[in-house]
């Protein structure tokens, strides 16, 4: 996907703590990358996680993760990490997430929330402030 | 999957800081549990990572990871990292990862490995002793 | 000090997403190995930590943590973490660690806690059900 | 110590993955921001840590680590590590640490490194080119 698909970037510094033996940041820890990056993206569109998305009646669980490795990120890189919601369905909510190091695409993501009652942890419908907010970020419907 | 499709399971108890403020292991947290299951798995079958696979011409590189998530582990949990070789490719090794906790199935993963010169870190095919040594532990062939 | 010192190891196995580009565990995670060995010195005396504590009326934050590193953990390494109850004071209670790996001796590391009451937050005197079971099981008074 | 002796803050988010169950920031990794704000230091004083220092022949190993926490950080703070060498020592550097929410002074450090040859990783003493740039940057003489 081109950097131009994304309109929300989280810059970042991979810390000597998240580099392993092999000089490369541990795999794992991509992923705590893009939580970081979707965290920065909720901020961004106005619904600050959770406090942001709760007050409305809104939780978000992980139900799927997956990411694709190109190239390794290094100590003390600083990295790009792409943000977007791909779409939104009845009661899941999709992220793409991307990694860049300049021109250099490390890391795809895929991350799959499921909308929950905050009170009953139980799946429910995406609200409507949440698909508008994000509409009106992306300037798409990831309804559709 | 049953459980009793894996022949080998690490036990592993869930650490404070690995849950959340939510009270529940952190999402990326998962995805170190496969490694360490992973690792052991490795040594178990007589070949400990890295350097049992190095001194044989092999490196292992990961490309993909996908992790679905149906239960949440909690501090303190007892959980059992199933882990197999699902299959090898030509030059890919995947494996098969299943947390459970008691009867409970929390996590599922799949973690594709590119098999690779330790010195040229390029892609090679997947060398016959690994093969061997896997076929041997699983009882079946998961290079058909 | 002397391994005799200790009644409790726990043992642990250094990971891979622990251990940094020299090789070495990275210095910050062996407050980690304390913590995980302080949750298992409660265990080991009855009062599993948090809920044995809490339930008597017992809360704990760390105010001071001291580590001194004398020789470095490497990757796969099994390390014994050792911990025993250095002293009591009216409001506080210190834990003595050291880390082995075989006869060399690691790091050490003393960590201060302050006793709580779990309502109000404040500090309050360490409970006596709290000092009996660290005597009965040092077989000496911390307290004094 | 007075914010106003620090020439050096880091700036920081606390990320989700760092708040443990209570909320807090789990203890070890106010190390962790140790080493993230040490490493910014060394970069703006013009010496970025590894290989700025170790082209010029040094290297650097922890050899003892205090932490005293006063209040906690939680999720989402935005937090400023302050850093300064406290004294150089003949192969001894000692870094002082502060963490601040505003005006809240949550945690304070001290991390004292000891000076190595990188080749054989012994003591030596900490040569001239880093007691300069310190100097000129902290406008005091820390050998003193």
């Amino acid at each position: 996907m081109a950097r131009s698909e994304f309109r929300f970037f989280h810059p970042l510094r991979v810390r000597w703590a998240e580099v392993d033996r092999q000089g490369i940041v541990f795999n794992a820890h991509y992923l705590l990358y893009c939580d970081v990056g979707i965290t920065e993206y909720w901020r961004r569109i106005g619904l600050p996680y959770p406090e942001g998305l709760i007050e409305h009646g809104s939780d978000l669980y992980v139900v799927k993760a997956t990411l694709e490795y190109h190239r390794s990120a290094l100590y003390d890189d600083e990295i790009d990490v792409g943000v977007r919601v791909a779409r939104i369905g009845r009661s899941s909510l999709v992220f793409g997430v991307e990694m860049h190091r300049g021109d250099d695409h490390l890391v795809s993501g895929e991350i799959v929330y499921v909308n929950a009652d905050p009170e009953t942890r139980r799946s429910s419908a995406v609200p409507a402030f949440l698909r508008d907010a994000v509409r009106a970020f992306e300037g798409r419907d990831p309804s559709a």
